[in-house]
């Protein structure tokens, strides 16, 4: 299956594409960074966001998008921009009918180095390895958008068909409901 | 001016159009709640959330949206939901070219209040006052929606323009860096 993995932020938001099923080596189809200027308004950086990641599903069209589960506990001051980009993202997936997973930033250390805590370093070592790639992707964004998408192929072999027929059905009723409400209103 | 105010929410999103200019009776020209079932995935939730925002927009062509700001101090549980929903309106407003404002909570209170402490009750009594309506608008997410959209016409009767001007502009520098950004990564 081929996943882009989301690592959302405003100023680095990290992409990453990865194909593969677990148990098998995985390869890696690309990895970049949709980058937002600080000084721009909050609106014009949304639409950034929202043209690179567009950018990304036009050209590798992936099966799920994984995006990383964003807490509201640490780092306040960031965490909002975070969460927005991160809506951007599910967002894009959603209207195409693609399935959107959430993985913890733990969830995502332990299944690339076996350890929940593990730093950034070891993260892009492990991702480097695993994709065989000459060397870490770089910055740091791009290797755990990398990272986000290997933990969901390895986590979720046998889920994601199922997940993506839900995903499909879901929308499909979502859009005939929200006709059947525009109906009732309009009459 | 005509402003749509948002009170950003996933389950409830308050929508409410006012025109009118400070310093002069104004007018509610439309409210309601863009709702999203609280079972659906996140994902679809937030294509719902964009679907109502456009709704509204296509409607109503309001000049300005003014957005409620939110902050991840309080609420820790509900604020990313409303985060992410706000991140939706700011997005359908910007790719439009429409300026967006954000207002805290404390701000709009004051506006039509006179207390940046009163109650939903408060607010509600006064919006209906103030736009020489019936009865409250209900829920309490639609009348905020129109109290803030009532604090930014009271706010910035001067800047708006200005606002307007440098939204469509930066718009316009934003689409040609990145197009520019496209160019150079083709090439």
């Amino acid at each position: 299956m081929r996943v882009l993995g989301v690592d959302p932020g405003l100023t680095r938001c990290g992409v990453g594409v990865v194909e593969g099923v677990a148990g098998r080596p995985l390869s890696m189809l690309g990895v970049g960074v949709v980058r937002t200027a600080a000084d721009d308004d909050i609106g014009l950086r949304l639409v950034g966001i929202e043209r690179g990641i567009e950018e990304w599903l036009d050209r590798f069209s992936p099966e799920l998008v994984a995006v990383e589960r964003v807490f509201a506990q640490h780092n306040v001051r960031t965490v909002m921009g975070t969460a927005q980009a991160s809506a951007v993202a599910m967002l894009c997936a959603s209207r195409r009918g693609i399935p959107v997973a959430l993985h913890t930033p733990s969830e995502v250390k332990a299944a690339v180095t076996g350890s929940g805590r593990a730093d950034k370093a070891q993260v892009g070592a492990m991702v480097t390895r695993l994709l065989r790639l000459s060397a870490p992707p770089k910055p740091a964004d791009a290797a755990d958008a990398l990272a986000l998408a290997i933990c969901h192929i390895w986590r979720a072999p046998a889920q994601n068909r199922l997940q993506q027929a839900v995903a499909e059905n879901r929308l499909q009723q979502a859009v005939a409901r929200q006709a059947a409400a525009v109906k009732g209103r309009t009459r």
